[in-house]
């Protein structure tokens, strides 16, 4: 890991839809036990949380919730969206988060994957958005610009988000699940690249870290299904989130890398039993990637926040008559910049 | 390899800058057998060739060239452009070419790597370059599209040019050779992408393939420096070439691929004798990179050969002033649209 960083500027956020996180604790153990972590439960949980002893973390419940944002607000964070009070309390500069249900993974040799030694290298290392290098990322040990690279680029610009993957389980929608319920992803990627400047991707929430310093309001609840579920593959929230980030990060000279670090993702839930939720996601997506694709912010919008504002505008004046759901999307953009800036003036420590 | 390719829609195009092609040609035997090669000798080596029996070839040289474009013309293909005489008389579908001083690469397993059939895997599935795939290659066997990816995009589009890398000496430019002199390249990265619409990448014609009747024409030799030497870091006529190439299948929505194959390149030069004649190489891709990121054809440009001589005009109007040597670009790559127009409508097998 980057020496320049220490420990105490990382918290990682998990965000719990399961009870019993003493498998998911104990697998992390020897990666996670340097660190802070914040553990928000989802709301809609009703059993007690059973986390293993020998960590540093704060617990956020529902009534933590209610008491930071107001009960009338506390409903956007039930289900995956939970770790967004993660990422809405924390006052560390970078987060990594990580689905409960993934495990270590291995590399190609065997050797166990420090997910956080690596997105730490991705944040603190430059991106390079506006010319591809074909050797994929310079900043690696061993590796360099190739012939061609104009040395005016080669400084690169900082790295706002690091987006991981996964094997075993990849992060399939339900209907391609559905179909090939025995694929599994085993290839291991050695490789962690720059998404180019306009390129838009679908970003996973399953396995991510930021700079939350600098884009932290952009990762947010807005987008939520009308039936969505407790199973990734019956959410949009992060993908939407993570639309409105390239987007914002395309704006402000940011970058977002992809690539490493895996995460190794366990089976849960019913493909089948989940495509009728999702099939509406699935289409969603018709409407929202050209939106996002056309999406250009203002000079003015020079904030992490008055770009999340802006497109929020946008959303409500050029979706908003598609599909009531971006209307409401719309409103949690603006009303999420507001809570950014009023619970980042505030204190915030669980239980008190 | 796909199985709806025949061998003989492939033509191997070598282009000899060395005398000698035992080793080259024998290590390559297993691989390069099956299909016909043109080599193509560079018209400034003097030496006779050397070439192993058992292979099915015809080679050019010097006379062969003169006949076919005229003295005055053959110029155009001295040194590494050399290659871009095979990719005119050939008359196949797909062109594979790779640099005489590379040779099969093994994966990460050990195992001998088929960069024929990679390459023709590449060209012949689906490339998709108006949304990124976190999980790369969505055609690769055991991947798909991940949650998020819109169906509508999921059919992709034709691939036009695959751009294979290099194991051992990687193709840097010689400042970064010569700063890094013992740095190797020993990371295989075992996947292919696309690299999506808009974005530019210095293209290497080291070990390339593509779809010759689809973009053939832009494949071409036109931009010449003033020192240009015999190493690979000396050239910048595949890196401009790769520019044109990239601009119109993006104008033509087509595809461009690059990761595997990978060659294993061996050294040869001295990265710090080539420093002087390769530093106005590297000071052009200043001028040349954005050129080529703002240039936009007409819709009245609807074929290769229609595009490039688009490309050549804009060179001409935007370029012309910072440099002679850009003038010249772009009269030989008008001549060169001409050109592949005539000697297409021409028969032109070698030493007749």
């Amino acid at each position: 890991m980057s020496l320049s960083i220490k420990d105490d500027e990382i918290d990682i956020v998990i965000g719990a839809l399961r009870p019993d996180l003493t498998s998911f604790m104990n697998e992390w153990r020897t990666i996670f036990s340097r660190f802070h972590l914040i553990i928000v439960k989802d709301p809609d949980l009703k059993e007690e949380l059973k986390i293993p002893e020998g960590f540093n973390l704060d617990v956020y419940k529902k009534p933590d919730i209610d008491r930071v944002v107001g009960t009338s607000t506390s409903t956007i964070f039930s289900g995956y969206s939970c770790r967004y009070f993660g990422y809405l309390v924390s006052r560390k500069k970078y987060i990594i988060s990580v689905d409960d249900d993934c495990y270590p993974a291995k590399d190609n040799k065997g050797i166990l994957v420090d997910a956080v030694a690596q997105h730490i290298t991705n944040l603190t290392t430059p991106a390079t958005p506006f010319f591809f290098n074909t050797l994929y990322d310079p900043f690696t040990e061993g590796a360099d610009f190739v012939r061609g690279y104009p040395f005016s680029l080669r400084s690169g610009v900082q790295c706002a988000l690091s987006c991981g993957l996964w094997l075993n389980l990849a992060d399939y929608d339900a209907p391609t699940q559905a179909l090939k319920p025995e694929e599994r992803n085993s290839r291991y990627v050695d490789a962690v690249l720059t998404v180019p400047a306009r390129t838009l991707m679908p970003i996973s929430g399953i396995n991510i870290a930021f700079n939350r310093e600098v884009i932290g309001p952009a990762l947010l609840p807005s987008l939520r299904l009308g039936g969505e579920g407790k199973f990734r593959w019956e959410t949009m929230e992060d993908i939407w989130s993570g639309m409105c980030v390239k987007v914002v990060c395309d704006h402000l000279g940011l970058g977002v890398k992809t690539g490493m670090p895996y995460v190794w993702r366990n089976d849960r839930g019913d493909a089948i039993a989940s495509l009728r939720k999702e099939w509406e996601g699935v289409k969603l997506m018709e409407e929202v990637v050209p939106f996002f694709q056309s999406v250009r912010l203002s000079r003015e919008a020079t904030t992490t926040e008055d770009c999340v504002a802006e497109v929020a505008n946008v959303v409500k004046e050029q979706l908003e008559s598609k599909d009531p759901m971006f209307a409401r999307a719309a409103k949690a953009m603006v009303d999420w910049v507001k809570l950014w800036k009023s619970v980042g003036s505030s204190t915030s420590s669980p239980g008190a």
